[in-house]
């Protein structure tokens, strides 16, 4: 059985960008996780995609895959593509290139350079391209969007766009498990005006499909596996099947910082 | 400053390749981590490799990297290149796909599945490429080479040869560091013939050098820094300076077997 793969940067403009990332002047170390190295994308890059994704920065898993998006989040969002019937032809690009230390920090975020580079990418994804719909997950990442959004090509581009709540919001900010259903209750309406804001500008569907809004609560098939086809060429399945098998782990703030600890999940291999 | 990387797998006949990789029926779990996914390379696979080494499995840091030879045997093998002229023309593959489990199985090295597929891989390296010479490090690898030798494409073809120790014999073989360094001086005299076996077959080196033998320890720019080119994008550069960031931990062998703890080397970061 063949294992696809995704091919990764080897093809113009996405070579020259992955080349030119920012360092440590332009995202600092106090705010960002630079030293476990910057975390570009996941989904096509061959011009193929329909629909375009902002997210905010990678967390712990991301610095494994060398792609973004590929936790819990990574999968609602799997679900709520699927659900405009887009199953391939997607594109995800993060609002910062490393992750946040922290709470991500307003006054970082609007380093010059750090959205020149990003709008880079937007417009290597955006102009003259098939996509017909972008979705901004979260507050920076619609901030990230009206950035690129008042550029020159960002001004000459008609494409639907909805600001989503970010998939794991309800988890991130309740304590308690009924704040937590009463945050993705919230989240699921918020996403049910999403869907139908962009359905109709979604015309070249992967898989057609009516469109089925969500309930008050996560349903089966509402958070889907992230695609074999989206992780780089030989990683073990148990990376893309679930998250949960990375961590950091360590005594005190600093030695978190600076470990992953991955475990492979029990019942695989030996 | 330009951050190069090495693209991957997005050529053919590579792409094939690296989607078609055996699994479980042909690496029996109980000799191969299976578990950690296979690693299929580093260097070239543009056409421009000189030199193809033939390696005998990854290890621990190489299932972070995706590509092999990148620990201390992997910057012993980037001495030795050097030594040759070839900085940037080489190829590297494996006998094995994964990392070997204990001891490597002679057996279990036979099974023909195994066999056919590197083979491929071979003939994709070898058949009408610029190649001018081969080099097996360790028993197993000798082996890999000969089984591909006595096929049709390899009859067929006419290129420099060296079988020589496997750059970190000495201390997987030794127990004292007496004994290593008994071992190590072997092995670099045993690398010198290899040296002068295949360096008048390389005519076309990156960096032409009077040849330079290794003399009875290692010496400084005997072991160099495994080249940023041949990691993937975006990987930090703590990663390719120097090894010993990832270690298996663990209260026992399964629970070693499970794991990998990478920590971020002292210095780098906040």
């Amino acid at each position: 059985m063949p294992r696809p793969f995704d091919p990764g940067y080897g093809e113009e403009p996405f070579a020259t960008l992955v080349r030119e990332y920012p360092l440590e002047d332009v995202y600092p170390p106090s705010h960002f996780r630079v030293e476990w190295g910057p975390i570009f994308h996941r989904g096509r890059l061959d011009g193929s995609a329909r629909v375009l994704v902002i997210g905010q920065d990678p967390a712990h898993h991301e610095s494994i895959v060398r792609r973004i998006l590929v936790g819990e989040a990574g999968r609602r969002l799997q679900g709520f593509l699927a659900k405009l019937g887009i199953t391939r032809s997607y594109v995800l690009v993060n609002t910062f290139l490393y992750s946040v230390y922290g709470t991500a920090d307003r006054q970082a975020a609007k380093n010059p350079q750090l959205v020149a580079y990003r709008n880079r990418w937007l417009d290597a994804l955006l102009v003259g391209t098939r996509v017909e719909a972008v979705i901004a997950l979260g507050t920076f990442a619609s901030d990230a969007w009206s950035a690129w959004a008042s550029t020159p090509s960002g001004q000459s581009l008609h494409v639907a766009f909805a600001h989503v709540t970010h998939p794991t919001q309800p988890e991130s900010s309740s304590k308690s498990p009924a704040k937590v259903a009463e945050a993705t209750k919230a989240l699921l309406q918020n996403w049910n005006a999403g869907l139908q804001a962009l359905a109709p500008a979604v015309a070249h569907p992967d898989a057609p499909r009516p469109l089925a809004l969500y309930g008050d609560t996560w349903a089966d098939g509402d958070r889907t596996p992230i695609p074999e086809f989206d992780f780089p060429a030989g990683l073990p399945s148990w990376m893309h099947a679930n998250d949960g098998w990375a961590r950091r782990a360590g005594a005190d703030e600093l030695a978190k910082r600076r470990n992953l600890t991955i475990t492979v999940p029990k019942g695989i291999g030996a």
